[in-house]
């Protein structure tokens, strides 16, 4: 699993009922001390995000399958949280 | 999921019956601020996508069976959706 | 498999019952001379891994499930030991 | 999907019958202005591709059983046609 | 499918049955030419390859599960053969 900051949405014409009333937001992949690195990807939303927070992705398909409930969607990129803190140990 | 430029097209002879008559796009990766990358992949269209325009893609064969309608067909990368817009958050 | 470095832990709000109790630990990816790399990923914890231990981890969602024993678990990248020992052969 | 070019072949002892009598091709992957690139994988050939001939590959296992016909076949990366023509558009 | 040189082995406590008595090897990635590139990943040895050969990996998770002949084995990385000979063609 990966983290991001949700930096953008897209609305796309999808030709798939799955799609419909979904949000698609654009998360920028986190580097260790928590900066934006540009290296983005497209993810379902299952929880609300908002600009600027930062999130946890799960980038495979079956996964994100079994947090929509459905398993015959078609996606693989799903946020399936916010992340309330990062503890980064010193060692 | 990611974001491409449909940048070309492939003519390939291949011995699947799945791919008669399926149309081969080369789509070139977007950076996060809408630039092509040079990064492509190759993937099936489902949308009627033409040359210039900008596709959200999904890289995973179990989706894009589901999308396709048929769960023996042999693909990985498909074109889901044109994008019609792509809004980007300052933050 | 990979092996890596626990160099924290994440809270998150994650609208699944898998995630309950479970520990979400970030892992920084090693070097083969046994260095972390700074490229990270986050993983469950089903071995009681703590901060600055080595560990191997699996990162595909089926052989995750199946360490957790839970064929429906939305997870893909998990801890699955400690290392013990790494030997390095010079040839 | 990718693009490469068939630059070499192994042999190799494999315990498995599935790889009795295949062939196992040296693929380089191709830029997208149709150079090699270094970066290349092992594919099994399905198509009869010979040294020098550009190669659409699938590199995902669920898909390359599908095309060998086999469903319990231990492979990821197939050789499912070589391609006979690539347009690319200027825009 | 990747080519790799054998570096070394790890010694792990894992807590899953599928890993009593299973060799875990550090194999080196090898470039086009040959040579090692310090990119490694850690794989499940099932042909009893030796510290400096090249070998053939297999990193899809139903394809190692297929090799070990173990639908529930949590694996993803694994050693399938031993390379005996690389042709590289000059085009």
């Amino acid at each position: 699993m990966i983290l991001g900051r949700v930096c953008g949405s897209i609305v796309s014409t999808i030709n798939h009922e799955f799609y419909d009333n979904k949000r698609l937001l654009m998360v920028d992949r986190l580097s260790i001390d928590g900066k934006v690195t540009g290296n983005y990807l497209i993810a379902v939303d299952s929880v609300g995000a908002g600009a600027g927070e930062t999130v946890l992705i799960i980038d495979e398909g079956n996964s994100a399958r079994q947090i929509i409930g459905d398993k015959t969607a078609p996606l693989r990129s799903i946020i399936v949280g916010v992340v309330d803190q990062t503890t980064i140990q010193s060692i």
